[in-house]
């Protein structure tokens, strides 16, 4: 159940960071439609380790495998299994972490939620898992584009206090992946890639924001009361891993207005009800309002740093631990297609449940 | 379904802002707790609206009743079903609401989705669907205090520019109940209550961030992946009426510091393991690591001004929204005993969750 | 959960036996559809203690209320929660129960679940926590037929050892209706209400077996593997009081045929694709495939009976249960209602899921 | 969603008959559950086609893989996923499935369904779907076997129409495995294995009856109202392929018995609460009461026969269906571990839930 997302178009992601291999079921994908490994590998591609100077060098090549739910190019509408096989094991390399509970970690946590513990990379809290997740968001990525070209895009708008300028326009998938650390905006993202590698000189590390947004979106999708869209998107966020903040629209910000500054003037636009702003970020009582969906999250620096740090090991006992081998200094960028990812998994899901409710029955009134 | 919440102990709410009654059946609740009207009741109180001149007038009694799952004075383990009757209900006032979309509000989007609504005051996007969220709190609360003491206190940080300064201690209730503002800092409470009445007077309206902290929470609460307890509590606040964000720990500032800053040592503390510093909120990997638990959530001004507002009506045609009738110049104090509500769900709800997995079974090894 | 039953049509019931009132909440329902109290009524009316003089002479008016979700005749879409208070609640009636395990009863196994039950006329366990079930199988009768004209009937084909021949045709509701024990078949309804009326005599019950048939039925409604049409009609079936068993088709009976006798050979009936039999009982693969569906379910004899009996006592010891009160001699009658609702509940669940999945997208393929 | 089973012990199967691999995820598996390859290779060896000559000559090894969950022989708590790779893949061998459908197979509701479907071997409503169920089932029985000695037997008690005496005994898993039948009473099972030849030679096929017994189930599994422990079984049960009925202690039979025939006395035996007669099966109110569970599943002859059928072609034509191949006459021996599989996990699920309910919390009262 925890490793389960979705009520409709349902995933279940299984995997640790240094097992034989990790995957996702997809349960509840639609019929004929057009899926090949093509587009999925596209998305892992964007995920993957070693990817560029400024990421972690662990080598995975992350080839996928469908192995049930197609059928001569179309799926059947029953379960689809995707798994990549693992490589870059590296017996021993984490010997340390056996011991020595790393801060700011689940190290700890896992070992007293569960009383054993796969201490190898992170185990199954590893970002390793999210290789499922972008994999059957790659699949719900085609729906949208098919559904009606709805696009999800996200990108880097600060890394550490570099801040990026905002965006008028749309960003483009050229733009984001223009530079390695996929900011659109080409003086913002150099100077973003300095200070990554300045972090990492150090042994450091650092963390930043993503903005997503969606275009496109049909009205209507998201359902009151528990199941409003900005919750759905809020803990799809908050279930990535190093996430400490969400916020739609005007978000915290949003606070310093009064309700005659923040409130979104209904207008006609093009012949549809639209809104003058877009403080709410194209939701409204929780539910799609046709306006472009704008929201932010907000990454922690990395927990594995290059720098000794004091901790306790697995006895109780104060100790030190040493710092080694290969390091991350910075996730967001690789984490775009996450939260891309995400994002396209809470709306395929909305959809088909919006769809149930209000579409099922034509009731003549 | 979009109207349950939790897995184990899992609340069902119902009922429209002018229905005849508003209420919640809660499912799962653990057998022999001892349950009566009385505690249901003085959350029911902190939440119900007429309360304090700084907030709606609109006259409810909001009275309980248990008409299922407890006899003898102890839950029996089968649904425990409450409702509250309304009152004041005054037909004809939100006429005007039957034709015109209200910015900001889910007019507009239940109408699209739905095809059909009830227009009487926000039917049930109204913030009168939480009195069912608070009364299943209350016994949620009552589960955690007799379990082990521990404690869930939210309280108002900000008001529209209006901030406390950090509270070094765990607030208590009376502390936080001493002002209508619900702002724990007396001298910052009385300016945002100056600010509040200051809004109303123009017929505006201010949002602001409430805190929540959670003390003595057993370390193991929080399940990988998807359901890591922040993102549980993010979806929990998000699935609040008027809510734009979420932040744990160090939250979206956090962003601003390296790795080195950030991680939260290990150390003992008195005998067992703790962390030197708290940027996690408590939790890591999803899981609770024994710390409070500490968030921030992000309350815009309320949709609803008493001043003239452009707009568009339900045949498209654009139009002028006049203002009159009563108005709630600020929710947020009304707030904090509804985040306390949906943080003691969330918490009941993976406690059990925690113990079926992890307790249920003894294996030797 | 345990108290949930649906996926997408999701209703939620809660009430004991001799609480204050008895409900349900129903989740996900289309809007528009039009709703009131009186169609309502009419299956609860069917389901009513003291309806006849071979039932229970329990008096309750079973009035039902509709809280929440209906406004100006149609449903918005939102939590529809209708409720029934109960009158004839008889304190004292009970006291015996208190004290002493019922033989094929649940005092034992709720005592020894929960540690503490409402021992009122069996509390929860009590068949008139169907009240709810009925009152929101009403509502998807209704769904059923303005989609189509889909009609479930069910009738008593057996009671005790007197059993109905065949029915070739489709049982009208008024051949149903016509005889107390609902079976349309005349002669064979007036010999099973003379041997009912003979158990009450020596305060004795009886059982039977009810058939369910439904027409109209679309293809493809029920999905592989876990969630197959029969899987979740046989635990619609097994989750009602007192019943023991449940087939399908040719059920127990089909497992003495060859399988050259067996298949149900598909042929072209009014253009349209059909079978020459109907052992499969309408489903094949768990799937629909437009024939009728066809199921049988048994019910035990009721284990309330006028008769001392031996038993044990809440502290462990031997002892005798005095037998004094009202009865029922055979609840079969009665359960009718009760295995059209669940049906009704089963087959708009799975509409919406089918809906959902197959036809949300529409892929060019 | 429909390909996952269980609310806290968690299955989703996936795999089409002739695609490359078929598995499971089993999510919410206690940690530390010592567990290899070889518990769960036992219980697949015995479903594996081809075992003994009155089975499908289909050609699988069925090895299981681990790929997640386990580290150092033990469970982690996080997702078990296992794989069996298939191999006897015949091409070209069901290119007659594709246009035609086979009767009482669920070729024609799975296209009318879908609009797509893997017409190979019946794609994923062939059995081979079942590994999942029996590879998940393995784990579970350890757990049950590990948590008490709780032991699953599950046998053959009718062929067609040679039905075997009843057993007093529970019967060893060496006298069930003695025959491949899986009838414990030599000398029937040996006229039942001469059925099974005999209509083999026909090209026909025959179906049969499952008993299903448990010992030392705990008191109090199984949740009312519509998680009843019968509940859940009859729909695992019926979720099998194949499966048209299920009945549970007395059953149909019981119907013919008055309540004064019918009720099982309570009485001491061993210092214990127990019945006298075990007419419940096990269940009272949908809880166990510490007795047996016993049951009985139906299940209809083979559809595949070797024998020229009338049937429609895919584009609606009438036609005829030729005969060739290989072909399984009684499906029934193999059926026995997947239902023993199917129980384990019904039992472990509620074990898990009652105690999450009952235990996590220990109130004063």
């Amino acid at each position: 159940m925890p490793n389960s997302f979705g009520k409709l178009f349902r995933i279940t992601t299984w995997g640790e960071s240094h097992g034989p291999a990790v995957g996702v079921v997809i349960d509840g994908c639609p019929p004929r439609l057009p899926l090949s490994t093509v587009e999925i590998q596209a998305d892992l591609d964007r995920r993957r380790p070693g990817q560029s100077d400024i990421t972690t060098p662990r080598k995975e090549d992350d080839k996928v495998e469908i192995l049930s739910g197609v059928f001569e190019g179309l799926t059947t509408g029953v379960p689809i299994s995707l798994a990549v096989r693992s490589s870059d094991q590296r017996p021993g390399a984490y010997d340390e972490m056996k011991e020595k509970y790393r801060p700011s970690h689940a190290d700890y946590t896992y070992q007293a939620k569960y009383g054993h513990r796969d201490h190898r990379g992170g185990g199954r809290s590893s970002a390793r898992e999210t290789v499922g997740r972008v994999a059957a968001g790659a699949v719900a990525r085609k729906i949208l584009q098919l559904a009606g070209g709805v696009e999800v895009r996200a990108f880097v708008t600060r890394i550490h206090d570099i801040a990026a300028p905002g965006f008028e326009n749309f960003p483009t998938l050229a733009e984001v992946e223009a530079s390695p650390v996929r900011c659109p905006h080409p003086d913002t993202a150099a100077r973003m890639v300095e200070r990554i590698k300045q972090a990492r000189s150090t042994g450091d590390s650092v963390g930043g924001v993503i903005e997503c947004r969606v275009r496109r979106v049909p009205v209507g999708l998201g359902e009151p009361v528990f199941d409003r869209l900005e919750a759905e998107l809020a803990k799809a966020m908050l279930s990535l891993p190093a996430t400490k903040g969400f916020e739609i629209g005007s978000g915290f910000a949003g606070t310093l207005l009064k309700g005659s500054e923040h409130n979104d003037v209904f207008i006609k636009r093009d012949g549809h009800i639209a809104t003058a702003t877009n403080h709410s970020g194209g939701v409204q009582g929780g539910i799609s309002n046709g306006e472009e969906i704008v929201f932010r999250v907000a990454f922690k620096p990395t927990a594995t740093i290059l720098q000794p740090q004091k901790t306790v090991d697995i006895h109780g006992a104060e100790t030190e631990l040493l710092a080694r081998g290969r390091h991350d200094p910075c996730v967001v960028p690789r984490a775009v297609v996450i939260v891309e990812a995400m994002t396209a998994l809470v709306l395929v899901d909305h959809w088909m449940r919006h769809h149930a409710q209000s579409q099922t029955f034509k009731f003549q009134s």
